[in-house]
């Protein structure tokens, strides 16, 4: 069993705010993350897969084909969009960095599935300080 | 004369749209960066300061002091904000890697004048594969 | 289940000598590292922990309040400090790699444990080529 | 249980191809990786290992000690070296990471097998975006 | 006057050998770069112009030209192949990290040249530890 | 005219106290690094040289040269040491990052004259955050 990690990046805007909340309890909650007219980051997402290299070629899977299926479902959907507003796999979601993580993994899933892997672990890093994790259960 | 740069971090919004041309040609432009719902990003910015060191206590200026006044000049104004929207230096400049940094520049000035120091370059990155610097002439 | 991690930074001086040592074996055993004027490191803490996000919120626990919890009760204890002499909670400890990381485990698990998610992982990086994990365990 | 981690690095050149394939077949699945005249790539090596620290020194193994370990034995055969070509423990295995990262496992466990601690993982990092992880089975 | 940087990445083989020297002298003055079947970096470039920014849009130059000139002209052509025998424009020079940085020079000038912006620097990190600038004279 | 640079690290011990004035203004002015117990940090160095490359070799200077002089007079004095304690050529000078950097040019400046390049910058990285630059003059 092997594993190996893609690395791929998006640019997003978004906010944590709850409709139904008053401003100050938004504030008290999630901070500066509830400005009215958004804040965004560079996210970088790290996708891991494990499985068995095939003992002719030593891929497990061919790294070209995971970078495509990020890309496709995930970097083209989120980067330089509004999470919040843009994403339709964020639809009712809110966008805490753990809440995205998971919907990342979701979004995913089938696709991995589908190739020669097993989806591991999806890592999101919002700031320098601060990443999730996300193993599917 | 020594030079020393103290890195400041904050996370904003913004988007690339001039008013007046058609979506277009703002796409046409301005690529991803014109998504009429924002994006954002994580910026870095470092200041470098320059000057003879005090004969006695080795600094040239007190790093701890370079930082209150980023801070309070730069990061307060513009973490967690939609830097078209929000950032009152901001008004009426698109917000372009370029530009900000030349209203950091600006911004700055006056408070390291201030100072024991002189102001030598301000760098802004915006992502990993992009910066602008900006040394005041 | 979800991971989430935060990264916090402090710089210490401490040194790795046994007392009722002779200098050759200590230089032996922990050679540079048993310098007897101290020596220091800049010291990155990555504190993991896990649970279920809130349905509500969207966050297992607010990363503001995991960062209050590391700073109190680590970094303000050993930022600019020395180990050996002035850290109430590494008295009579020897302070290795091994030994602060668990230390810091032991100093952040009650606290921890009084919010909505369990520590997973105190990983503690001391150059950029060396650092350790403990998983409470 | 305690897991200490130690990073070192390598360059090395080396190219994916399959002799009995046509130039196409090998394109199409080892794209720009089976280049005739070779590519190649900084590396960057993880070795982990685990066990109980020492009461006395505090330390799981020296550093020191695995550092050289992983020099003698992966270092020093790989460094400005042609993976394909040049080293004994890769003859006839393709040199994809995730067969790097095995054989390098293979290549440590012995050693480590010998002192005081148990290897638990290589993960071997080829470019900024890519790396493999091996746990022994 | 600003200054934007944009980073672009290439992985190489090369190996620096006067052919008409012996395999001793090489060694000598090589060192481990002389190894005669190769080895290999993944190079990073770093590319800044310079110029007044766009009154209207705030461009100095759009980035994404400069990426695209920068993939055309050189790492397409250096990507994944081998300088010594596969780049046109690196014949007969050899490829030490300081002639790799004046010829990545000379072969984005005059296309820099035709756009809104004069070339300042190119930067080549071969290591982590070593690279060399370019200023063009 | 090409630059090269070549990066060493060092890791050590310092304080920063004036030894007549009173614990609050040493306090006041140098913060936590007036510590009495001493703290540390991992420093991080550039050397860069500029000259013309050779025609022949294609090298400004020997890298591994270059490397070995900063090792022998500057990181074997001050790795794991004491900076205000055990260095001759910090003797009587406040370690504050400005006065280290130019420490270690006056330290490699005659070494460097002797070899075929010329001293240009020596950058100390003291945090993440902060940073010093010489140019002798």
């Amino acid at each position: 069993m092997i594993f190996i990690t893609r690395k791929e990046h998006f640019s997003a805007a978004h906010k944590l705010v709850m409709e139904d909340w008053s401003e100050e309890k938004n504030e008290e909650v999630f901070g500066k993350c509830a400005n009215p007219n958004w804040h965004g980051h560079n996210y970088t997402v790290y996708v891991t897969v494990k499985g068995e290299p095939d003992a002719e070629t030593g891929f497990l899977e061919n790294l070209r084909l995971i970078s495509e299926l990020i890309n496709k479902h995930v970097v083209e959907k989120m980067d330089h969009k509004n999470i919040n507003l843009d994403v339709d796999f964020m639809k009712d979601i809110m966008p805490t960095t753990e809440n995205i993580t998971i919907a990342i993994w979701n979004q995913l899933k089938p696709h991995i599935d589908s190739i020669n892997c097993e989806l591991h672990c999806v890592k999101l890093q919002e700031t320098e300080n601060n990443y999730a994790e996300y193993f599917g259960q």
